[in-house]
């Protein structure tokens, strides 16, 4: 079996390439399966490795080849991958069409899977890293079955673990954060969501989000704040990373919590967090510490908190994405492309905006 | 009985004012102790109440007063204390001329306090919160005997609960950093000091430090890299607060976790974290996320810390402050002075500094 495969190799002179390549598959073997994929979401974990920082308004495009310059210190923070072809692509669904002899029952099943990789026309992962899709799924409403359910679980299940009782999300309109909302609706958990345009704002109001702020608008400030005094959050999601808001949301977190207490310069009693889960802003994250000495900002990254919760709770949170799959779980896509198209200058810089709501899907099979 | 205390209040108007105001005590009852004060240091902790951002540079001083312009965006910021004549000085100790019923046996003994307010002449306080100082100590020796002994005696507690097996430590050059190497050195725990000077780095290699790193010098990344591979250290606790340093020793961490490792966007497996503890710089915390998502950065504070681990462990971190009063929590000054002299230019410029090597102490009876 062979088939095309996206590589992305960064070169010691700084030239990022990324291209297609036919790649010639060995037969499943043990708990193998061979995966006939068939679609494969293009999230921002992903483009990290697919561009990272390259220049891709400089990029030369050619049919199946991007080359695009990175900047010097980029190339020096990824001295670790110089000279090698990565495969891409975290996750995607598709159809098993050849098995080793422990995995021989998954055959003609359509499964999704988070292996690397599945920008490809063909990827053989371990069948113990697939979820056999419910009957009648398609693969498109397979393909994002990993990364944005578990994570979206994953932040209430640490805002429990961690004695929180209400959550702070930004990007919020994005397809993890409408999930997310979904999860805290039906669960009472009060959500403040943190979006950044108005159009961004009638979307979740009109999915029934109840505490929606604009972080464009000129009293972002002051709503912050009140969403926060309406449902007590003390926890703070934040996929953006860069610039400021990260502070700004511990900022409002401790002015409501000092609202009506006696003065103290080391600030109040309330420990407040925020996770940074995302780089949207590559850029420096900026903390005006105006908020005492009872906060945290932490990386969240979604691996090593399902490994530090047990393989008992994570397979809880697995079990819910394969039940709520096609309702609170599902994902919406701007265009789909395939893997050709997705190399082309329009759609890579389209892609790379990272921006809400512009989702693509690679159909490798187009 | 009647002494002077220094307070600070900050007015509507934008106007910070220090002085020395006459104050009647009562009579000590219950558990209470009257304390003639006879030495308590200046903290960049109290630096924060007592001057906060003011303009001194462009403040009015007269004797006994100074009446500083305080920032417009400050004066928001602390909104909860406008119009409050608010005693400062966190600790101090002095000797114990009345007493409640319940403290009389305290009366004649030299104690330490931290109790706020003890840039006094005299001064009421709880005595559970005094510590009764070592026969023949005198009260300069204990004037710091809480919060720069404790706070190092933290570091290494909290270093040992959260599983971190060596410390970097910021602004190593201070009464605390050299506390902090005494204690790391008796206990056989690597720790990276880190320093702004070649005078510094001298000072502590003088003292028998081993990795001594200057954050001014061309080499400082790789210094500091070279210090973390050799201790492995992936905890870091930071007076500095503003500015990048928080984020480098991340960055210095994480190179040192991922040599020789395969390539990961996500960065290494290695949980890394850096503690700040201090202003010495108020701008902003800015941090290149070039380290993965395993990082927290956190604010902390001795007194909840101490509430955190309960009332035994803390009560065997003050043991051994008692202990090793002179000699592993000996602190040196570099000028005296009266609660006079504390509000002249040449003094207040001078310890609002914050620069290492320059701290002041009060004697209020001169």
């Amino acid at each position: 079996m062979s088939g095309k495969q996206l590589v992305s190799t960064l070169e010691a002179d700084g030239r990022l390439i990324v291209e297609l390549r036919e790649e010639t598959l060995p037969e499943p073997k043990g708990h193998e399966v061979l995966i006939r994929v068939e679609a494969a979401p293009i999230n921002p974990s992903d483009l990290a490795l697919l561009f990272g920082p390259a220049d891709l308004d400089n990029a030369d495009y050619a049919p199946g080849r991007i080359v695009a310059p990175m900047p010097e210190r980029a190339v020096r923070a990824m001295q670790g991958r110089l000279g090698q072809a990565m495969p891409v692509g975290n996750e995607g669904a598709g159809t098993v069409i050849a098995a080793g002899e422990v995995a021989q029952g998954l055959i003609g099943k359509r499964v999704a899977a988070v292996a690397g990789g599945m920008y490809a026309q063909y990827r053989i992962v371990d069948a113990r890293a697939c979820l056999v899709l419910p009957e009648g799924a398609s693969a498109e409403q397979g393909a994002a079955a990993f990364v944005n359910p578990l994570t979206a679980l994953s932040f209430v299940e640490a805002m429990r673990r961690e004695g929180h009782k209400a959550l702070v999300h930004t990007a919020a309109a994005s397809n993890l954060g409408q999930m997310l909302a979904r999860i805290c609706k039906a669960e009472g958990i009060p959500l403040v969501n943190v979006v950044r345009s108005e159009a961004q704002v009638a979307l979740l109001r009109g999915q029934g989000a109840e505490h929606v702020v604009n972080s464009s608008a000129p009293d972002f400030e002051v709503d912050l704040q009140d969403a926060i005094a309406a449902t007590g959050a003390t926890l703070g999601f934040d996929a953006v990373g860069g610039g400021k808001l990260a502070g700004q949301i511990l900022h409002a977190m401790e002015q409501v919590a000092s609202r009506g207490a006696a003065y103290s310069r080391y600030g109040s009693n309330v420990f407040k967090k925020v996770y940074i889960y995302g780089a949207l802003d590559m850029g420096p994250t900026i903390v005006n510490r105006t908020f005492g000495f009872g906060w945290a900002i932490a990386g969240f990254l979604l691996t090593p908190f399902l490994q530090s919760i047990g393989e008992e709770a994570a397979e809880r949170l697995r079990q819910r994405v394969r039940d709520e799959l096609t309702t609170t779980f599902a994902s919406s896509y701007k265009a789909r492309v395939t893997l050709e198209q997705a190399l082309t200058r329009e759609a890579a810089l389209a892609f790379n905006a990272r921006a809400t709501g512009s989702k693509y899907l690679i159909v490798p099979h187009g």
